[in-house]
């Protein structure tokens, strides 16, 4: 039985119960959320090693590290180290988009290597193996794409993403639109290649049952993806956006009477003022399907410090109701992370995940914050550091110098704290 | 006469010149800003060789970079490279808060070399020099006050933070309000010290008059700081930094009635859902005074990365209306900045910045944006490196493998761009 199936008869599995564990929730409202469809929990029972984590309403927002090969660079070590700068760094997730060397073998090392949910992005290897058989990616047939899929799930793949939404309906749109950057997912661009060559519908839309089937029998979680999502500021939150996010809502609400738990994917390249918006859309259109979005960035100069722009939309989307952040790591738009790359992307998403989160009133965020806040006070530098996203950081930055002791290096004897302590906290001395 | 002087009689002066011509808007609208009280062109005419920026509505949203030694950090040449660093960054100002040291003779030379606006804290230099002189902070006199911030005009500082609105009325709200961290502004600790310790009222409060015939004098901007500002999420918007707001929002009328500009100071620490309301109650309460945020930081764990803790802040602030972004640097909380993190400070905060002028609709703002989004469609990649905020390291990144050319190393071949191009801008191939 899948995971929804299970929540439906109200019995709760190992997976819920470690998820409510860790959430600090009652069972039963990660049951109910799995019932509404407002909660997934990514969890293909081929994952063996996996501690499994609840994405979606009333819980903590997570946070997701994208990892894997290019055509460039396609080391599976290299690939492992990602992995693991991902989970020292407090990932939540990670995601396999390698497409470059042995993707299969790259993938089951990473999945056997992870106990955080893997996803995936199986048209990349549909893709890539149609060009090495056919000679191009518009020569994919279906059974291509669909026993791409059923690989990945028997190798323990939690959660797909797949970019049903994108159909001749929202492609129209997207020409009657016309936009600065047309379509910017990858995914999103191979499937339209297949569909404008062959002129046909796309597959992972016509054939949506027969990836339901797939997706009960290994019990993945569909991430519904956003091909059409913008690719610049411009073209943010126009006709094709959200043809194809309505299409997408349709399709969560299929796989719900499949059995089939569901998140749906998001922008992108939004102006801060239109990050909100998009959060009541999906929730709107989508049934309050749990909304895990791409950065959003808030600026399209930011190549370089992206991680920055992504965590400044990564915050306002998780405030506003967003459940889910992919990270964005410095070198977006530029190049491949490496290990460092994902590190710093892992942890200003985290930001943005917990700022998010303090405003959702998520359990135990206000109380890290105001934990750190008595250890300041109190300039009990061991515990600030302790409580800090890097702990090992923050003592070095501390320990800059030798002086460094009960007052920072920044104020030294001038400490604002130590001031006040003196004269406000402790009666004034002439009294 | 005082920039805000000649701007009531309709006088262009060569600042205010210079400011309409970079910003790209009519002389006369920087004059009614003037008049208005609503935009404030921070030049001191002793600060000879100053290119002066205009901060407030409807101009970008400015960004500044506080420098400055510490007693433990007291080194005139690495505070010149921190200018420098916060120069070629992009800052729009620098702040010399040094308080080790020969505290003058680095704050001329800051003066000297830099054509950005300086801002400083004089309270910090009158505190430390009552240690030398009396034995205490406590034990400055008033004059020992006002011959500071004379002394520094003279000098050509062109704003000040003065902490004028921390008076007996508004500590006592604090002391009723009951705080996590009372006062984290240093400056503003100097002066509660010394009210308590001599259970006087706040000299900069009780002789703003005089304040107001220096700055009257010397044409410096005044800042009114914000001595009781939050210092952790818990404390943020409370009755004591409200009582605060309200007196310093007096203060401005009373500025204006003497011809001195002002901008206002504001938080500090804030969640993320209070950062337009605080943007809000200082534009209601001080009559839309330039607003002058430091940050906000929108969680307190973000140690070692407060420079993204603030740009998420920033950005929120500023799409909201605040006028001037303070940097956070990475080392904030924990140690005094080195030029790199100055760097990684401003390069944050301007993304803040531009990402709110963006929501406002500054002049030039999408424009820049657009531009990119057209080389990044383009795969025009010297285009995009210039147009970034860090050419350089824009550059590095993409050329991290030999083979990067057309396409980035992280899609190579399986471009979204090219294929898109091929399939969908240009006609399909079998039509």
């Amino acid at each position: 039985m899948t995971q929804l199936e299970l929540a439906r008869k109200g019995i709760a599995s190992p997976q819920v119960k470690h998820v409510a564990e860790t959430e600090g929730v009652e069972i039963d409202f990660v049951l109910q959320g799995l019932v509404n469809g407002t909660i997934a929990v990514p969890a293909n029972a081929n994952h063996t090693n996996l501690l499994p984590c609840g994405v979606g309403k009333g819980l903590r927002t997570k946070v997701n590290a994208n990892i894997g090969t290019s055509p460039d660079f396609c080391d599976k070590d290299i690939e492992l180290r990602k992995l693991q700068a991902a989970i020292d760094a407090g990932s939540d997730t990670v995601m396999d988009l390698s497409t470059g060397g042995d993707i299969s073998g790259i993938r089951r090392a990473i999945i056997t290597s992870s106990p955080l949910p893997v996803g995936t992005v199986p048209i990349y290897q549909v893709g890539i193996e149609a060009i090495e058989r056919h000679g191009a990616i518009v020569d994919m047939t279906v059974d291509d794409i669909f026993d791409v899929i059923e690989e990945q799930a028997q190798d323990g793949v939690d959660f797909m993403t797949v970019h049903c939404g994108v159909t001749q309906a929202s492609v129209a749109r997207l020409k009657n639109q016309g936009r600065k950057t047309d379509i910017v997912s990858r995914g999103g661009a191979f499937l339209t290649g297949w569909m404008l060559h062959n002129e046909g519908e796309n597959p992972l839309y016509q054939y949506y049952d027969r990836l339901l089937d797939l997706a009960r029998k290994y019990d993945f979680t569909l991430s519904l993806g956003d091909s059409l999502r913008p690719g610049c500021l411009a073209d943010a939150t126009d006709r094709a956006q959200v043809e194809e996010l309505i299409i997408i809502g349709e399709l969560v609400e299929r796989a719900r009477e499949a059995e089939v738990q569901t998140m749906v994917e998001g922008p992108g390249h939004l102006p801060l003022d239109q990050v909100a918006t998009n959060v009541q859309l999906e929730k709107s259109l989508c049934h309050e399907a749990p909304f895990y979005v791409l950065g959003p960035l808030v600026t399209d100069i930011g190549a370089g410090y992206d991680h920055i722009t992504g965590a400044i939309g990564g915050a306002i989307a998780a405030a506003a109701g967003a459940d889910f952040l992919c990270y964005v790591t410095p070198t977006e738009h530029l190049s491949l992370p490496d290990a460092q790359d994902v590190k710093e992307g892992v942890i200003a998403s985290r930001i943005a995940a917990h700022a998010g989160d303090i405003v959702k009133g998520v359990k135990g965020a206000r109380e890290w914050d105001e934990e750190m806040s008595r250890a300041r006070k109190a300039l009990d530098w061991e515990t600030q550091a302790r409580l800090s996203l890097d702990p090992e950081l923050s003592r070095q930055i501390h320990g800059r110098i030798p002086s460094a002791g009960a007052t920072c290096s920044m104020c030294g004897e001038y400490c604002a704290m130590a001031i006040v302590d003196k004269y406000l906290t402790r009666p004034a001395v002439k009294h």
